[in-house]
């Protein structure tokens, strides 16, 4: 059960103080507080755990303070779209906003391999107007005996060169907890000219300990990917682990599922459920079209695979893509045979812009034969 | 290999005659003649099996009638898109044109059930313009006590009502060959009023014989779905068993797979593999929105996931549409919960156009990028 | 709802006429009767299908000739274990028992490619005690282009050299129904000299019309494959197919899923399933080793991995071993690298015993630890 | 490369220096020294990495202190099975011998809920003569509001009673590093009664910074079980970075992959690839039945389906079996429903030795065979 309180209640306050006391004495009921700090109010709920079944709706919209009260489910407490919550499905970090109703492109490279690609890449970026990107600094490969990425060493260039082309949001993965120090530092040393999207990758989708120790800090979004060998419900319920812990500034991607059904593509592309994590959750959702394809093949009508599959997450409605972009794909360290090369960027974009403004329209249709029912 | 021959070559005539007398003669080279039957113009194939390693592109080029030469994989001989082969990828059947490069939507009741839902169905087909249809007459089910269809005894009234509203193409699943003659001899007591696709099911794709059978008339095209637990090349392998007993007029349906990995939808949404159809056959593809999704949920934007993987599986390039419609969805004896309402059809329509315009827009643009490069 | 009769009822007999004569005039419920000739009895069994919910035990109890009533789940009605039916889960054919209790071993080859390897193969067989065998004359392939054996014309000489080496049973696979007449028309014109068990492959589990076909006769027992796509209980309910059309001499055969999760071996090994299809149904199992492997693997103990997952289905009760043989693997048309030699045959036999050895040795531990229950 | 040098060499002796100083000035390559401490000798062996294709195997074989040189593959270089290496596949612990030859059972509590159960349990097992237990103290759960195990409170009163008992190795799951840490100081604090190996789920088969820091300590051996989602390979791979970083006392667990082509089953019973991580790894291999089966459910012969599958990994040679019991499974916290009871124990452990006395007549009748064909 959650409990809505009042915008920007005072949490020194003595009705506020009544309410903790009272919650305090009911028998079997433990209590999580949550505060979302916006940039219009402070928005806290508070949750009650254990045995709710006890409790009426009404006796807890009576308490002090309170303004509404949501019974949830089981599952996704904190992220999920709970009937009548009327909870948002938004968030705003370093001037960018994360929603259900928009879409951010963050292309960039896979693996930084050194400076002068992570300068090429983000120029050509700036030039289409672009503010985000992807840069992987920690890569988790299969052998211990491949390349691993180059870990903190590459992070003060790759900021500082964020910094000097106006991106605001780098998504970059994290394999262990310390990552999130490393970074922080960093940000910190080189007096933060960008921010950073920590992103969960699919290996890591229940390694429960690194989500909680992510979730514990608050500063940085997070990109959590859906896990490979297991089902969507459990996916999700792995991103509440992010959010029970404190942090709701969640994003959630789907990059395949690995099957050999999935061939000639080296992952089976699951957009279909981008309206389902919309409908279950809250999270925006982040589609990875290079990895879900894993090659550079063209349909006859002269187009690439990887942008068909844009092309399908962004018209049922994505809010987010990761692609692989590089300079000089043929010596990128890792996945260099999915990668688009520069000047692949602007079209990639106008396809893009061709599938968002198709959902954008097929929104408005609905949107209008509903009204017309009401009619 | 093929020897594709000179267009309107007589075989009746002396060099044609020259020819096969050749290749009668080569050692452990059988020989298949096809014959595709245009509206323009008889074209004549010649496919010879066997040790044709030990044969050059250059002396069967020298042969009477022979235009152009092919030397093909393993894979896909009749309907593979072979380097250079610069042979079609579309069919006409009853006025209808099946095509890589356009689209057709085929809704209608997933299971006939009686006259009166038929006639309501092809009413509202025809108030939007629409010339084909899907009905369903052998249905096969998972339990032998469920409901197998009508059968032979609806075929009348449907192939009547179809005429009656100006359908040309019904798609109809069959399950066993006496079925083509059994929808061979109503539609001639009818006195032909409307078209067939002859559909095989997900159940029967390595239904060889069914195969074999089916693709040795030449009447009806066919409408293969994907199987639903072998991998997509063992799929398009079953295609080739309708082309290699002569029937070419194949589309190739994307249906989902089977995993519970799709949860909540029923089936793994498949059309990803929509552009990889058309880069490895010359076959129209088919997507089948209303198997895969199996329900009517609905994302928080108002828009069916139905519609939604039916605008993902356009804006990839689908050739085709079937869908599943119902004048009472409640009432329907097989899949009710997924069907469309009729009030529903139009809407879908234009959800649908509005895909197809950006896939078209897309298109433009990378043959625009394409000829920029030759410049 | 199942009646099942007093043994021996005469179905000529007044209270046999009453009987039907009552159930004809229920409201909503139709009568389907199965006889099962033993070698002791005639058993009848009459199914009620419909509104049975509105009818009682009791009163159906009452009925002229009811001997018991079972009310039955919508599954597998006729090839299911309900509770306390007390329905026998074995049956006899050409003098050998197919039962959920013994184990036969069906060692031969995949497909028959001429007289000589058939008749090296016989014997072999004949020298270790084997009364059955396998032997595949119609073979689906993937491709149209390959060898799809040699269908009727090496029935006469297959038949003949059975009966030459004494045995009594071999198992054949059937793609068409047109392949059961070939097989009762060979058998008859060389005179019966051995018997048929038809089986069924896993890309026809869910050919309908073929298991009905296959079902309609009940001369020959049938091998029926689990399907590779679908869950266990949709193959397990396409057996019931064959069962409703009348022929229960049914064996229900495991052969391992297709999915890359299995990599080495060519499918994954389902044998865990065993004891799950004699808890579910009255079918005895058969395991298929070879095409479940794949390879000729072999661990660093020497023994083949064939040899290992023949063991660990046997430990767990399996009663039917489809194994590959061949005289020359590398010379064989189909499936080569997977068959075992013909000096591997006694070592395998060996193995074999073994295992089964273990498992009746298990068994008869639960047997004394429910009896020390009991007491 | 891998350099085998003399037993017993002398890191500080002239040498070995030699050795490592030519070494060192061979371009592109890096050098990784691995050393395996027997109670009979020490085994140092040297890795060579990078351009490894420029040395020959007589060049290295001349230098100083080798014995032996192994050209190894890409894959598993420490744990693989390479040709003719001759290297080892066991290891001690504690006074228990963990190899592909032998079979240890680790029967226990999935989840410690309170020490009255943990008494009861280990009290069992010794009345049965087993020396090693299954203790779950840290337990990742899909949903965060889940009971996660009472972690490090439960350590000293379980290494204490272990100890009390005579257990001599403990199987625990971890899934965090410092996890290691508070086992470590447990042990100490409590006098080292007990020994724990180390357990890696398959939610963590591939976080490889997991591996990485418990492969960096060498007191205690790892239990790294299959991950479900990924390729056996994969897996492999990942047990190759505990290996890496030194530490190779490493069981690989086999426990059922995830897909509803598992049904009724929990997971899809893996058990066939016992005989193939064997002959691709030198690692000894563990079954998980418990986790595999996840039920109760037994066949009409009276024997569980856990006991069933126990018996086809254990009769295809595994060496280690990780089962779930429960002095009351229905008030067990944690995957109750698949436990055994006690009075099962005894049970479980006769049916074990039926199914590893077959195994080692089966190994017997191959080492015969061989014999014979070299006669």
């Amino acid at each position: 059960m959650i409990l809505i309180l009042q915008p920007d209640t005072d949490q020194q306050g003595a009705p506020y103080r009544q309410l903790l006391d009272y919650l305090a004495q009911l028998p079997n009921i433990r209590t999580r507080v949550h505060q979302e700090v916006g940039t219009q109010q402070v928005l806290t709920e508070i949750y009650l755990v254990g045995d709710t079944a006890a409790l009426t709706i009404e006796d807890m919209q009576s308490l002090p303070t309170v303004e509404r009260v949501v019974r949830v489910s089981q599952e996704y407490r904190v992220l999920g779209r709970h009937k009548d919550a009327g909870r948002g499905s938004s968030f705003d970090y370093n001037g960018v906003t994360f929603s259900q109703d928009n879409l951010n492109v963050f292309a960039g490279l896979c693996a930084v391999d050194n400076p002068e690609h992570v300068e090429i890449m983000l120029q050509a970026l700036q030039r289409q107007g672009q503010t985000c990107t992807r840069m992987g600094a920690y890569k988790p490969r299969t052998s211990p005996y491949a390349f691993q990425g180059h870990g903190k060493e590459c992070l003060p260039y790759v900021f500082e060169l964020a910094g000097k082309y106006g991106i605001k949001v780098i998504a970059m993965e994290i394999t262990h907890e310390n990552h999130v120090r490393e970074i922080r530092d960093a940000l910190e040393r080189t007096g933060h000219p960008t921010g950073v999207m920590l992103q969960i990758g699919t290996r890591n989708t229940q390694n429960f300990e690194l989500l909680k120790a992510v979730g514990r800090q608050q500063d940085m979004p997070v990109l959590l990917k859906r896990g490979f060998g297991i089902t969507l419900e459990e996916s999700l319920n792995a991103a509440e682990y992010l959010a029970s812990e404190g942090n709701r500034k969640v994003v959630f991607g789907l990059r395949g599922m690995k099957t050999n059904m999935a061939d000639p593509h080296r992952n089976f592309v699951d957009f279909a459920h981008v309206p389902v994590v919309k409908r279950l959750t809250r999270m925006p959702v982040c589609i990875d079209p290079s990895h879900s394809v894993g090659s550079r093949d063209r349909a006859p009508d002269g187009i690439l695979d990887v942008m068909h599959v844009t092309a399908q997450g962004v018209i049922a409605g994505a809010n987010m893509i990761l692609v692989d972009f590089h300079p000089a794909p043929e010596k990128a360290l890792v996945d260099g045979p999915q990668a688009l090369r520069l000047d692949e960027l602007a079209p990639f974009l106008q396809d893009v812009a061709i599938a968002r403004a198709a959902y954008e329209q097929r929104r408005a249709l609905a949107v209008a034969a509903t009204q017309s029912d009401v009619d």
